[in-house]
């Protein structure tokens, strides 16, 4: 049954994912601060609109996929708000990587309106996006969760479900990228080994990615590092950095220490320092080469 | 081709690989400290020698897997040695995690009385090794490789090749254990994260290695982690330590921190210090759980 | 020349302060939020108000010492505030540890009531408050500071200047209890190494404090710690890790790493999730004993 | 009393102790394997001898301080040794930074032919060897610890006694040298956190090493630290990484972690790495201002 959605944040993964959702068939309104962006989807049908709010329209459904808590607190709380317009009924699908703190204040808020909040991060490249294939995980409101069900279904080739808590499925995004960033840590500090002991690190990346670690994240990444291809970024330091503070937070706040995303924070500082916030994140792994002496060998 | 080959150290994992060979047709020697464990091989047909020189052959081939650096450097320095009794044209298979240093430095003594010296970790465990399944590094002189191909074919699933020098294949055997060991604190610090906030950490342990993470490392380690299987021990903490160390002292010899190796360092003395020494070593795991305040949620 | 001086935040620190303020000739308004606190200084001849805001004079003097960046913000943006009562002339002295940034916004938006922000945050504990024997690091506008030098004087036995820009007492303070920080880690490490190997950890301690570390911080702390001497709190592990938390966000925010400052924000949470938040700070150390397995030896 | 005291090792420390207790009005036999660097000690008196086993003579005292464990377990091993020609009523004087774990195994092999083995280690730069301000710890057989008093305190300020076990003095070494290095890098980041937010590091050291930290360690490395002042090294950097080495394989061997030694060493490596091992090891901090972007600022 197609619904009236609306979609703020057009950015290299908003833009493909509303694509997705306009392809299945839905009404879509969308906005985007640089509304040139939107352009792409205006002609493919969509509705652009100059304000946040216009996105809404009663009992439908919104989603957003912002930069960050910040981004997406000022938009809820603008007034008119798009939560306003959606009013009883109304669904805010969040996308975005936040803190479940965020999320938990959010959905309180718009509880209030009638409105179910669900969180849905997404784990994938903008390539991803563009062909469906990300994995997503909610949670919020069963009924709701049930109602976005066929849309997330257009837009990702897998859910995962983590209840009506509306934060759990931004724990387990936070989680997922904590988890990325140890490993082109760890990727960087075995190749640094290799290869100051001779041995060929992409020997070193093929033989393990192939067997114990044959996953995305390690065969993809592992390349990445290896072919120092690191601008432009597919996912920029400065976000990934963010991501990483998001989990030592919410860590903090319920008092418990994360040595590896410590170290991973640091790390990302020292690459900051250097003037690396618009490169892509896997740069973090210059940092364990050129602490080895080896910054020609790794970097452009 | 039969080969007259000797097999030295029948533990967890050394017994299932000598079985293997002789298996495939071939005429075995076996040494083991504890000689009650060379029964069942001798029923099988394999001769039991009380020395280890007794083990070589002229001109065969010996595979050792024993538990340390010093042991196997024990055993090559004994008068007699297997190696004397190999001498020209003879092949000694080192299967043992070692420094590639060790190595190195065996590989010249051998090439003197005219035997060639093949690194040739494996991954995988104890089961792996019955079902002929292991994956295996190889390096050393090309002709040796080759005349051992089929040798390893009856043992692994697959060989990975990384030359001519003696060390190489150590280097990558360090690396895939430093990984691992860096996935288990990851993995733990990320279910420290999940629990302490509401979220079942066997749903994100679920959702990650399905996914970005979907390989034998996240998803074997990850269930023992979870369900608290630490004992008995499949692969001990005390040698999973040994191992880090291995990879400190190599980095450490060429010059260059590993800043994720030295955390997993310090864990695992943590570890030892509180008596986990001869549990599995998932149990650095514990760690991570205990810093959260979480121990009774994740151990027995 | 007497002063109409304010006084907000009648702590432990805040008590004595205003005490010695008073015993110089000033007359002194003080408020505190628990207002039986204000008695002793009542009895002195204080005037007790009831607001904030009320202890400000025109063109007075106003001393802050409250527990955090945002209990300070919230005073001086009441309506009305304190700083609305200083007015044209007025001088603010903030005592607080608290961060540079807020500092900064603070002195903007004082400066547009004609009110001059100083930064001047002391060290020492409680007694040297009482004996007037605190260290205060000041900065901000020049006049003011000269201005307030005779205050300073009577609280504390040495000033030191760091400038104009108001952030800039609360960058050394930050510095100064970073490195407290440190050095309790340092101790413990040195104490738990001793220890295990049959050494006198009280003998290393006193050999070092009476040489190469001869000062009041591994001297004192040293003994805090040996005694396991953690309750009551003389400065409550809660704070310590505020502090720890404000270097590392100024640290992030002008991009740069400080991988001490990283650990000892580990260490403190770990000790916060054991229940630790209102020991004294130096139970830290007890994080370093207790991996080494030495817990009953150091703690009580 | 005179004795007839022997001495190995004429380096930085050794020849400016050795010259003290030739003035002292004892007679000195002395060996160097650089024997030029004699010279000026047989300027004064001294024998030269051409092997370090001539240094002992029957019943006399033999000092040593060589450059690591392994060059001492060499000059006692050989033979003839020192230790022989001292035999009954000998002793042997350890000045040495060595492992706790070598005094012992050298303290039993000692008394076998019935000399004294103590260890006595020294805190201090060259200048203060020259000017007997040395900081000695002494541990040994107590009769020896009593004979040797009087020639310590030709060489030292003060004496500190460890007890009867061989390893207790080199512990106290150890940890005051991890000290230190923690020390270092302290400052150093705290150093980087003012420079980066616009205070001068001079003056956050001259406050802090002025009252909570004044001591010859802030006092005199922070200096260093500020001027970039790392050539000619006072102590190779390879050398403060071998005294790290030793804490933290003396911590390993005892089972516990010590996270700031392994960071310290992570950092030493890294400044090898970057070809540094030559410099004063006050040039670690150089990593942390590398890493805030700051080499310029603090380096050459």
């Amino acid at each position: 049954m197609p619904e009236n959605i609306g979609f703020i944040g057009l950015g290299g993964m908003g833009e493909p994912i509303a694509a997705n959702l306009l392809a299945a068939g839905h009404k879509l309104k969308v906005y985007n601060r640089t509304a040139s962006k939107a352009a792409p989807l205006k002609e493919k049908g969509a509705t652009v609109v100059s304000h946040t709010a216009d996105v809404g329209t009663a009992g439908g459904v919104v989603f957003t996929m912002v930069s960050d808590d910040r981004a997406l607190e000022e938009i809820c709380a603008a007034k008119p708000s798009f939560v306003e317009r959606l009013g009883a009924g109304g669904v805010h699908v969040s996308l975005s990587t936040i803190a479940p703190a965020t999320s938990k204040k959010l959905a309180e808020a718009h509880a209030k309106l009638g409105v179910d909040y669900v969180a849905a991060p997404v784990f994938g490249r903008p390539e991803a996006a563009a062909a469906a294939k990300l994995w997503i995980c909610v949670s919020g409101p069963s009924a709701s969760r049930e109602r976005i069900r066929p849309l997330l279904a257009s837009v990702g080739q897998r859910t995962f479900d983590f209840g009506e808590d509306a934060g759990a499925a931004n724990i387990v995004k936070l989680c997922g990228n904590f988890m990325i960033a140890s490993a082109l840590e760890t990727m960087a500090e075995a190749f640094a080994l290799a290869e100051k002991n001779g041995v060929d690190p992409a020997g070193v990346a093929d033989m393990l990615s192939a067997t114990l670690f044959a996953c995305p994240i390690y065969q993809g990444y592992g390349k990445f590092i290896l072919q120092g291809d690191f601008e432009p970024a597919r996912f920029r330091l400065a976000l990934g950095l963010k991501d990483v503070n998001l989990a030592l937070q919410t860590a903090a706040a319920s008092e418990m220490p994360m040595p590896i995303a410590s170290l991973m924070r640091d790390r990302m500082l020292a690459a900051m320092a250097k003037g690396r916030a618009d490169w892509d994140w896997t740069a973090v792994a210059l940092e364990a080469a050129e602490s080895a002496g080896l910054r020609k060998a790794l970097a452009r």
